[in-house]
């Protein structure tokens, strides 16, 4: 039996014989916009019980319900790695959730830095993103987009046993500065907005005992690309892309 | 002298004293919409003479002219890498673009593979951004941009001292995959559409003697993601991130 083609986030327990009920939006995009009906199967996934293939038992306008059949796929868990970052122009920022979705981060920090021009951040609409960037990848994770914070309020409080990363340009050598950061089990990235980290920032960052600055490269990288970059370079170092 | 905050790439010879021509767009730009006037500076470059500090000399509604005064940055040239893609919807196309000169891709090929849905690219169009993301992230480097290929044309006239480079799921260990390619002073990366590569295709380019399959890690990403960290990855492993 193939994978179903539609796959779908649900906030609802999973297992053999459990009944799902759709959200108004679900039962509308189901049953308006793909035009399926009873007996029609779709997968889904809570973001802890791996993916299920399951059957419409009522479709309605603005309801439905769902029956679990069975596990078609485990629950994935990403490696242990925080990403914050300064959201930016809207279309960037959605963009940086969905590819922080794709490459395997464990949760997602919008931070708010000296040069943020970001004031506060629709975080319902980037948790929408997340859900919607694992529906599309295939993923069955679904980091959680907290709401944003000072950045100077989180190093604060910061738990010493995570280890945090910042890009520098004033670096040289990618893998050989991630190199240097000593091992650990949890982990966190820091991306700052398109006008860097102010000197304070900087200084302090590199004062703190559970931080490493990184390199990211010779060249200037807005900040979606150096999401994507700091992402990638650090999965496949330290992270399940070995 | 700080650096001008505005760059503009001219498709003329640049040098000191050199007169420069600005296009009807160019001079809109500069004095219809950031309101410069003569004497007022901007920085210039051509992709194959570095930066250099100008002034507005003439400023016209649809014309104007600028003087060279100094050379400010050197000509930067990225390794010898070819990024090859297969073109998907508009915005994220732009977007490769965009990423590929960011990161120091040194010529752009769309290509038509089997599941490629675009029968044309906007070739114009998408060296226009080219230009534009060199302009917004102090690049001196413009790639060219070529016209749809047919990825089966271009195998078949290939230079065999190019390695070139494709994602393929089944692989795991990004580094070590990366690692099992050749010395090689010339490279490309490959990345399919959506689809991913056909039976055929696949094939196809696991038997070629310059191809090796790499990994890009356990979890299913979208083309422009995958584009994103094949750069990454290579630049990291194989060219000037090192």
């Amino acid at each position: 039996m193939s994978r179903p083609k539609i796959r779908l986030f649900v906030d609802h327990p999973l297992g053999p014989g459990q009944t799902v009920p759709l959200s108004r939006e679900q039962a509308n995009y189901l049953f308006n916009v793909m035009r399926l009906s009873v007996g029609a199967e779709v997968a889904v996934f809570n973001g802890s019980e791996g993916e299920w293939r399951a059957t419409v038992i009522e479709a309605g306008k603005r309801a439905g319900t769902l029956d679990c059949v069975e596990q078609i796929a485990p629950q994935q868990r990403p490696p242990d790695l925080w990403l914050l970052f300064a959201p930016i122009k809207k279309a960037r920022t959605d963009f940086i959730v969905e590819k922080a979705v794709e490459l395997g981060a464990a949760r997602i920090c919008p931070v708010q830095t000296d040069f943020t021009n970001a004031e506060r951040i629709r975080q319902d609409r980037l948790q929408a993103h997340a859900v919607e960037a694992a529906e599309q990848c295939l993923g069955t994770y679904v980091p959680p987009v907290d709401d944003l914070r000072k950045l100077s309020d989180l190093l604060a409080d910061w738990p010493e046993d995570r280890h945090l990363v910042f890009a520098d340009e004033s670096l040289l050598g990618a893998r050989e500065s991630l190199a240097a950061a000593p091992e650990a089990e949890k982990w966190a990235i820091l991306i700052g907005p398109e006008g860097g980290f102010s000197p304070q920032e900087r200084e302090r960052l590199r004062a703190l005992p559970f931080v490493t600055p990184i390199s990211l490269g010779p060249r200037i990288l807005r900040a979606d690309t150096a999401a994507v970059a700091a992402l990638t370079l650090w999965q496949s170092e330290r992270g399940d892309w070995r």
